[in-house]
């Protein structure tokens, strides 16, 4: 594929000044137009080493509006990213809506250069793309544009190119090692092109051999895509729902299923409690030691008890080991980035505990039911969710998740206990009212929750939370045996 | 001192039950009194291994509304942590306005363990404690509450608590190792706390031999901070201006005297252009080699080239290297901090530059000539500003800072010519012309600052920007003269 474009074309000089003020200023007014936009950009650069990629940089941030466009380049990781899935530090790197991000580098990268190095068997690197393709599907749903631009330089102009940078102290320091890597390298890069390169995300290969044409082409085609993308997005109609022909209701409710078991007494569950902990914090330290980390979510109806059950597993660990992380309204930074932003910001580093006190599952749940995302956009959240925690896993992170259940009548009468206490009161609000109004609209988004984010690797665990006493007892019996089981 | 506390204090248990419900309901009224407030509670809980610091986490967690606050365990820094002057994890950590953060774990535990164990000698005790007196005192200024709790328990207790966290599976990996040098630590704790504990930041100790004794004291402590501050801030007037008395202007402008030399040759130009960029180049490499961080730092007229500026230095370096961070209005996770904030989670990792295209110093510039900030905020920053650089220079970071002037009439000219170009045209904005018309002010600002915050480990350039050509090849010389004199 590459040879495609080995087609030896130079722009020259005369002409290459005649056009660019034209596509300056219709680049320069393309970026303009994002500012306000619900979209960002992402401009992926990348290329054979020697293929001028960094010049490109510098010159797309010259054309470009400075105050609207950042440069991520990626090198290597540093210790708090390998703690975290592969992905988690373009997460981090993400330009918010409205902006254009060029990545130098990218999530190509690691996984090319990875098995060209031999440090990734070929079902790796598959992987790897198909992880890939994933977020570039989940980004482009979102709105993201992806512009990914491929230099492609021919052996014999990266020898010479090489040379020349080497000549003026330019080099990078593997640039050479990599240059003997070359046919290698070209193969596995067509094959992550070909994998990864989508109607929806194509690649643009240009020829690199001639400054003026690689860069006046990426200019070029950078400005189409983002004139093109603006009038999609002025033009978008909601598309059809994929929940729209959903059954709405189920015959027999899985939440009404759930075993209530029995009460559980003061002293027994003191006792139960007690050895509990003992058991989660042994094993905290454990899985501090043996560098495991783990992730915690709970949701659950209002009062069904996910503060108090979460202290509880707190309780039995050090503070240094775990963070509560409380989800309530997005900052103005989180509301510019794709709804997954926010939560892998901030997943643990390794060894230690992140505790959800709601989550990601919002999207599919308080989103869905008051109606703040479209059905589209919620309907395809359950993949998503189900990608996104497929990663943590595959990361070596233990994940658990609890739905606290609790029944209408006992959510009455916790809501009316609250209002008496003092320092309860401040708990309840009309808002905690207005939710159990539409408990049956909840039911059925928790219903099909729990049924498409059950995966094998991060089941759902349901909790019947009327005994307070047992609830906490669950749950701490369940974090005990997962984390047992992983360790 | 802390004999002073080891006073056998107890809380029974009938009287702390019934005192309870008031302390929790009043604590959490004052937490959600917080809300909306323009400061912010930090709560450092240090003290002995053993003394219950971690269970007085929890109960504070417990006893306050969840949705408002965060807590943060400092540990084992991170390889990114550590690359940057030691407070940054701190920064990273501070809670938004309106909310607490519990520190478990501070400022104060790598000094004082530290020193302990002998990686600190005195003289760095004490340069570290004298740099927590300076971070305290900015917080403070800004208006933070900062309620410092050390737990104190006499050794014969520690050793009690010790075995039986022990037998309890309980105990961190350094506790016995810590326990070992009780009299060292306390003996360095004290000095610690005599050094930072000042009338408007006190250190609060509390005997904690007795849980319900000290988880009571701490609450209660607390409380009466977070009620007291709230009514110092309804009630606080604008204090005095340090710089109402200040003098206007001076006889003799400082910037009236930039030497503007004479114009440069296209040729010479582009000769000596290419010769500083390809040294730039190789010490940015060699920067990177020896792990040595750069700072760079643009300021000056509007028009007076310090994007081209920035671009002629950046076209000098691998973008691998270097991050050019564009400051604009701040997001609303950035309003909710202290203003240095936002520059502290720029700092780059060693062996990396980051260039600021504007900077802190909008403190003292457009906020102080624009009355965002009152007087006597702006007034502080100078100080501020310079122990702020002057940790990054401690850490080895190079600061280089370029004042870039530019003549009224020249200005004048190049905003008709922004006008006239298609796509310079965004450049300019209205903005611009009112900048202008208020150029004696700016100028009073500039000269202030340029006086005050030229240190001898981090001072102005004064660059000539008159003519474009030389300016940019001052530029480049002074950043190449700067990093060859560091490496």
């Amino acid at each position: 594929m590459f040879e495609a474009v080995e087609l030896g074309q130079v722009l020259r000089h005369a002409k290459y000044e005649a056009a660019l003020p034209r596509l300056r200023s219709s680049l320069l007014q393309a970026h303009l137009d994002l500012r306000g936009q619900k979209f960002q950009v992402i401009v992926i650069v990348s290329g054979a080493d020697g293929a001028g990629k960094g010049e490109l940089v510098h010159r797309l941030n010259e054309w470009l509006d400075p105050r609207g466009v950042e440069t991520h380049a990626f090198w290597e990781a540093s210790d708090e990213e390998l703690e975290r899935p592969m992905h988690w530090r373009f997460w981090r790197a993400m330009p918010g809506r409205g902006r254009v991000g060029i990545f130098f580098g990218s999530w190509y990268t690691e996984p090319v250069v990875g098995r060209v190095f031999g440090r990734l068997s070929r079902g790796q690197l598959d992987a790897a793309l198909q992880r890939i393709v994933e977020l570039e599907q989940m980004l482009t749903a979102d709105g993201t544009l992806l512009v990914k631009l491929w230099l492609h330089l021919p052996k014999k102009e990266q020898k010479k190119r090489l040379k020349k940078l080497e000549r003026a102290g330019r080099l990078a320091p593997d640039d050479w090692k990599h240059f003997k890597c070359y046919d290698k390298f070209a193969k596995v890069s067509q094959r992550a092109l070909r994998h990864t390169g989508t109607a929806a995300v194509p690649w643009r290969l240009i020829e690199a051999t001639d400054r003026r044409y690689r860069e006046f082409t990426a200019g070029t085609l950078l400005r189409d895509a983002i004139r093109q993308h603006l009038v999609e997005a002025a033009a978008e109609k909601a598309p059809p729902s994929p929940a729209a022909n959903r059954r709405r209701s189920r015959r027999i409710s899985l939440l009404d299923r759930i075993d209530e078991g029995g009460r559980l007494e003061a002293s027994a569950y003191a006792r139960r409690l007690k050895a509990l902990q003992t058991r989660l914090s042994r094993l905290t330290w454990e899985a501090r030691e043996r560098r495991v980390s783990t992730v915690m979510v709970f949701e659950g109806w209002d009062a069904a008890g996910k503060g108090s059950g979460i202290r509880r597993v707190t309780q039995a660990m050090d503070p240094r080991l775990y963070r509560v992380v409380g989800i309530a309204a997005p900052t103005d930074e989180e509301r510019a980035q794709h709804y997954l932003w926010r939560f892998w910001r901030h997943l643990p580093r390794s060894g230690r505990l992140a505790i959800f006190d709601r989550s990601w599952y919002g999207r599919v749940l308080v989103e869905r039911v008051e109606g703040f995302a479209p059905p589209a956009d919620w309907g395809r959240a359950y993949q998503e969710i189900n990608a996104f925690e497929e990663q943590l896993v595959e990361h070596g992170i233990v994940v658990i998740k609890f739905w606290l259940n609790v029944s209408a009548r006992e959510q009455l009468r916790r809501f009316r206990e609250r209002q008496e206490v003092v320092y309860k009161r401040y708990k309840i609000t009309e808002e905690d009212w207005r939710n159990r109004s539409k408990r049956g609209a909840y039911q059925v988004a928790v219903e099909e929750m729990i049924e498409r984010c059950s995966t094998e690797v991060a089941p759902w665990t349901l909790v019947a939370g009327d005994d307070k006493k047992s609830a906490r007892v669950s749950i701490l019996q369940t974090a005990v045996e997962r984390l047992e089981t992983a360790l």
